[in-house]
């Protein structure tokens, strides 16, 4: 069973500049700030060279944005599952739209993830390829329509047919699997149509990285999903 | 000109797990001390979720093995060159054999890392690939063949012809680019011998990394450096 | 409803020299010959080059190899389904263990495999991978573990459980979807044995490619499917 | 030695409709009377799955888009070389701007085009990257700066210095290699601005496949490079 409280906010921080070195510690304090305040499980996922310093600073779950399908040994350049947990990452989101991975990859990275005791979130683009991704049996899918990362048009208003299709589909191939939605999410009320869609909760950069006010869009998130239980 | 002190010795960490995590910063200790003592500039790039806590705990040049072709934004999972410079990197490898990368894009590479005022050291297969790579003006250029990469049959002994011929093919391009060879160094001799060939260093993984005695071999390489000048 | 005969005993010819240009043609001639004399349905798989010529040449159901995940357009160098529908084929593997695939891509061949009227073969490497691609609805499903891919080893006989479960997985998300088997097929007693444990045939390469007498391979494999029935 | 006649008009056909299957042929059919009529030598570059028949239907030379760095074996999907050799191929582009290689495989694939007695045409994307490239002794260098292709800005009007440059550093690298460019032409006096910057002809695409009247630009061409002479 996954060891991570939902309904949850995991904040990607891409390699945004706005998140990145002293700046991701920064922000990663701010999201814990207002996960303490609100009661609200907020995740944060930094740059792999940024973990450590973050997990250092933080208490809040840590994600890496990404692990390669590869055991210890010789594969120079590459992301081991097992650097990421040692510097102190509780997951691993899988198959972002901007990393996508074959097939057969993802399958392994899933398994590796679960052995290690990891949290696997694995992104995918369309209700048809969450219920293949459900298949894999991770811990959650978070569907990010790709057209809609980064616009500000939010996924739970905008397609609100394709994540109730991808949940019910989901759900049907793995009713364990955790339910998340992604892309264009800026505002309070586009995550609490995310959770009126059956999911548990949000995967958001840009709408929190590049925010004026990151606690501000933060706290309103948390409200919402606070009020929505 | 390249702020980088040689002759020199890269140890590229590469995904073991003898040089992971707190590993990772031992063996680096274990490298700044005989740096310290012998006086030669030794080097170590360790995986991109070691980079921070290894500089923290280092005084010596850190390497990071790989960043991406990428400027900061919306690159999910990559390796940003900025995100290593600010964990303290001083340089980067660039097309490891385990880790290469399209022509274009070492050049893209290349190109930021001189930007940043950060060392490239781009790794090449054969005389050929080392004289298209001395073109884009890297710092450094390591010839590493990749069926000797792992065998402890050392390139400076086993291919002189291959190390000079690049040698001369890079020096008749760009004679400010600084050469090394790596592949199967295991002992000082193999260090000696790369020196004679006319490389200002080796770039060395599993015979520091796993060797019984690490500090020994290091001090056994320095020591080869030191009576070769 | 797909349009094509099972039982069914496809021959991938990879990159072999037996099987390229003129010897792709000689060795389909033969592959049609054993079909119409035994009345099973053989199909070929020969490389994009070799496609138009081979269908020109035989009746057979002929394969591509690959198609890449592209709609007409700027795309020098990759293969376009139309390219190879125009060229004569029937059909195209996807995701070969030597030509992975990204999920999201695999997920666009199908479909576009499927809105051009044409048989989509997935490659998969287990049974949670084959569970995962028959979320995407192709037509066939051809289980090919890489471990024994070219060994002689018979996936029916070495890996019977992983077949059995690959049947069962896929027929439980889809059951229009056809169960193929392949690697390390080399004699009728495998063809028979991946009969047995659910699949409606097999995919080979060398058994019949390198072959002394393929005609006499074949003839064998579609006895033990005519039997069998 | 190269064995093909300069100047020359390479036209690449990628993946457009208008230069797929028959419509393939029919293109090289008229870009074959164009090149009787002019004297001129007029090169096309189909998709792999039309080289047998464009090579069926024509005299002139035609090229494979793209083959991939493997010998003949277990490449499910790749291009083999001896593939496109044998439906007729006279060379292949190399590390298209569409289909960008590593710089080790642009450096096997100019070898074993070499070995083969075929002609080598690499792409590039820069002045630098040209430098790099003609150390890899290909026969043709074509720069096609990415951000003009497909635009009918020219390279040779919009880019002079970028063209002069290429020439200068190939030619300095390795004075055998024939030069040409590419993107944004679709004018006579494109084709002639780019002879009169040093370069052996052009590349060209959307300017001659997707054009009205195919017959009368390539014609144009051919004119501008008869006035030059």
């Amino acid at each position: 069973m996954m060891n991570l409280k939902v309904p949850v906010i995991i904040v990607n921080y891409k390699t945004y500049s706005e998140a990145t070195g002293k700046k991701a510690v920064k922000l990663s304090k701010t999201a814990e700030a207002v996960s303490l305040e609100s009661g609200v499980n907020i995740c944060v996922a930094p740059q792999a060279a940024d973990i450590a310093s973050v997990c250092d600073a933080v208490s809040i779950p840590v994600f890496a944005q990404h692990v390669d399908p590869i055991v210890p040994g010789s594969s120079t350049g590459h992301i081991l599952l097992e650097s990421v947990k040692e510097a102190g990452a509780t997951g691993t989101l899988i198959n972002h739209a901007e990393k996508q991975l074959k097939l057969r990859d993802i399958e392994a990275i899933v398994a590796r993830t679960r052995e290690a005791g990891m949290v696997s979130v694995v992104c995918t683009s369309n209700a048809a390829v969450s219920e293949a991704a459900a298949a894999l049996k991770p811990d959650i899918i978070s569907l990010e329509p790709p057209e809609l990362i980064g616009t500000g048009i939010p996924v739970s208003k905008s397609k609100p047919d394709a994540v109730t299709e991808m949940v019910t589909l989901v759900k049907h191939v793995n009713p364990c699997v955790v339910t998340l939605c992604g892309a264009g999410i800026t505002k309070g009320e586009d995550v609490a149509a995310a959770l009126k869609l059956g999911t548990m909760g949000v995967l958001v950069a840009s709408g929190i990285v590049k925010a004026k006010d990151p606690r501000k869009v933060l706290m309103e998130f948390s409200e919402a999903i606070t009020e929505a239980l």
